[in-house]
């Protein structure tokens, strides 16, 4: 891939906003060319980021000019459901392709960007979890149970966590449920001596949630059928696991010209 | 799916075959109608087999013979390569679909039956490996390495095994190659102290060869990215592991009307 | 070790016993002298056994006559509770040293061999469990207990088994509570979003059954702590795994003077 | 314990001497009564330290001025070798326990303080390592070295790493071969299809390095033995991980009255 891919990045200084401006920085056939923040209207980016020395982009308070200005492709959004939103829309009415990194929008924006994108021919991806090894885990589990009926999932987190299953946890055995005819498992009379020893039961499936300190995201998917086992694992360490997602988003939107909603739809 | 399946099966009394009897018998919309060994002609599976004893298929030293009288949908070959090939060709030119479980057969053999299937507009499956887990394990790593540009490869197995790495570690890198750019993986001025620590290189991933006693045949492949891991293991306990795969491949031949070579190109 | 140790062995015919006649005519230094069965009186032992082709130990039904006989320095026991108790009598009182792999007698039974053992000052162990890598686990996650305040249990098993947790899995909470202080794990306000989410608690310890076909006998201890997690873990794939705990069992007990119950207790 | 053990830490800038600081002043019964530093003279710690916002401690730069004025019961020294040993000696001589956590010592430097712990009849600690649950796998790890007589190393770090095998992995075999008679593993007429594959050598075991981007410090110790495998493994996520393991030094130091090396001579 040699051609440039110009970008502008909404909510540069969040966590997530902070990491894909160090990600689009970094990667050579892409060009950071401008960031929307609330605040800091005309700045140099690097007046605004302690850690970009380097980066002459300019900071907009306002997307229509910004777009305007920087004519870029692609519009990364990390901020929040009701700006991301107004961004996104503004952003295919000016020919520019979204990837908008939130959840919490409603069904009917959702559907009215649907729309606009196919209008507009343009690639636009909504994507509530950017961490391509956790939606890979979640698709090979989806593919896996079509062959194997039995499926447990185990997954560890630190113990600051206050929900249990994880809403991984929960995503993949919905992602499952979808695939599979649903299969009470384990013995018919089998008996718990310890109240929960056999975990959360999902759809016949079982779900255990480890909390431990030290850790900090991990799930594995177990299949098991006669004389085999077949595990899946994803161990995530740090958030700058997000961008791989987010980079790969920016170059399947640019061959995209219409509407997709989570990364496992556009991973093949 | 409720129709009854008529299967024949060659070969068994070997360690595959018997398996395959094994679960033949146990599917409920399966149903054996008979055998085709060297042997035996004219007896019942249950007079040669001590662990069958309700089932009166019929024993047959001839396969044209058999498939005349039987009138089976599908012919599963579990024999040696120059029996496979001509029991494929026959059931063919009598309209049963073939599966066969055999390596070893020319490229001019494969490409004959490949002819004759699309001529007959009948499945034809080849598949020199059922182990559907570990099938699953090499697809998932190849679509896996579309996204990882660095993977390592850990087979572990007993130790009398004599060479190394595994036949399905090697098949596993060859999968992953097809997809991924090459990399030489690895800090380019990675010193081993000791002599083979990084394992073995194949086009720049690592793969290394654990054999311990007790272990039976696993298999790790672990993807690492910017902050998170993703590893796809597979263990097999034991041989009847394969049946699994040889179920699917009874359930999908039916609906083929082509040959396929290798079990991953039928599972989706 | 260079001594020859004579055995006998009691129960020969049984799952465990074959695994111990096996195991004592593989090593060198072990010479199995008699066997103990409640039938065959006067055979040869590869008469009795399919399996034994060059041994030509006697087969007795009176212990006391194939102690005289045979002057063994060692009884291997793998009988019934009640058998195995007047056994180990008879083998003390005979000078024998006694290793016995029942579970069930009594606590006065138990009282009464280590008296008697104290009395003749020999060596007699009295072992539930002989898979060395089992009790290893458990031994170590004590251990380990003293410095890692939080533990979680994973226990796996195909999925005919009826009771969980394993009784394995018990035991080991049950070794690691002797010395730690007890502590709830997990945040004090974490909510189960689904029932059972968390596993069964014990002690504070939270523990998670997987049940799958295809599994056997899997279990790990995970204890965690600020930055770091260290992992126990046992995989049990065949009966034949408990023969190493009887080998240390031999070459332990012909250096004890006295009565010890728990393999564990003989490790070190 | 609910005595309190008051407590000097010299190098508290530096990346282990910072986390010491929050370890210890975040452990109850532990009280920092100073800091020994290059520069800073009669500072407060909370205006060396921006992270230590209540801690009046004084900042020393001379240690005998330091051990009059706070009359220590401990001193934890995270510096360089030249001066951890003139600290650990001044300490001594004061009637302070050492627990110095630097490498780089001279041989006769450590016997010095050896016979100086043991005139004065005071706990010393040198400890090259921290990190408790790497310590335990080594220990553990020699321990089951004395019932299985085959074993292979894994560790996997992160893509930066240069050298391989890992020191902690080439410790942990050494530690293993004081334990088990050497052997040869693997099947005598094993064959390297590609090398390098079977790992590294040592001593008979064999020793495998992952390189992967993402992982961090992580090491598996696998025992093989017929029908079973034990695996110890320990996974570093965070160096905030040493400081469980300063903790128990400082617990174990108090109830000494002679020198130790190494932090898997204090556990037990």
């Amino acid at each position: 891939m040699s051609k440039l891919t110009k970008i502008v990045i909404a909510g540069p200084r969040g966590r997530m906003g902070l990491e894909a401006v160090k990600m689009v920085t970094g990667v050579e056939n892409f060009q950071l060319v401008g960031v929307i923040d609330r605040i800091n209207e005309g700045k140099n980016l690097s007046d605004v980021l302690s850690s970009v020395t380097d980066n002459n982009s300019k900071v907009y308070t306002d997307i229509a000019v910004c777009l305007q200005d920087t004519k870029p492709d692609v519009l990364i959004d990390l901020t929040v459901p009701e700006a991301a939103f107004q961004h996104a829309k503004t952003a295919l009415n000016y020919g520019v392709r979204p990837i908008i990194g939130t959840t919490g929008m409603s069904q009917a924006e959702l559907e009215e960007l649907k729309m606009l994108a196919k209008d507009k021919q343009l690639g636009c991806i909504i994507a509530p979890n950017f961490a391509i090894g956790a939606v890979l885990m979640m698709k090979f589990s989806q593919m896996a149970a079509k062959y194997f009926t039995d499926v447990e999932i185990i997954e560890m987190h630190h113990d600051n966590k206050l929900d249990a299953p994880s809403g991984t946890a929960i995503k993949t055995a919905e992602m499952i449920q979808v695939q599979r005819e649903a299969k009470k498992q384990g013995h018919p009379n089998e008996v718990e001596k310890l109240q929960g020893a056999r975990g959360a039961e999902f759809d016949g499936m079982h779900i255990h949630s480890v909390r431990l300190p030290g850790l900090i995201a991990h799930q594995q998917v177990l299949f098991g059928s006669t004389g085999e086992s077949l595990t899946i694992r994803h161990d995530s360490y740090d958030r700058a696991s997000f961008m791989t997602g987010v980079k790969v988003s920016v170059e399947t939107v640019m061959k995209l010209n219409e509407y997709v909603y989570g990364l496992e739809n556009i991973l093949d």
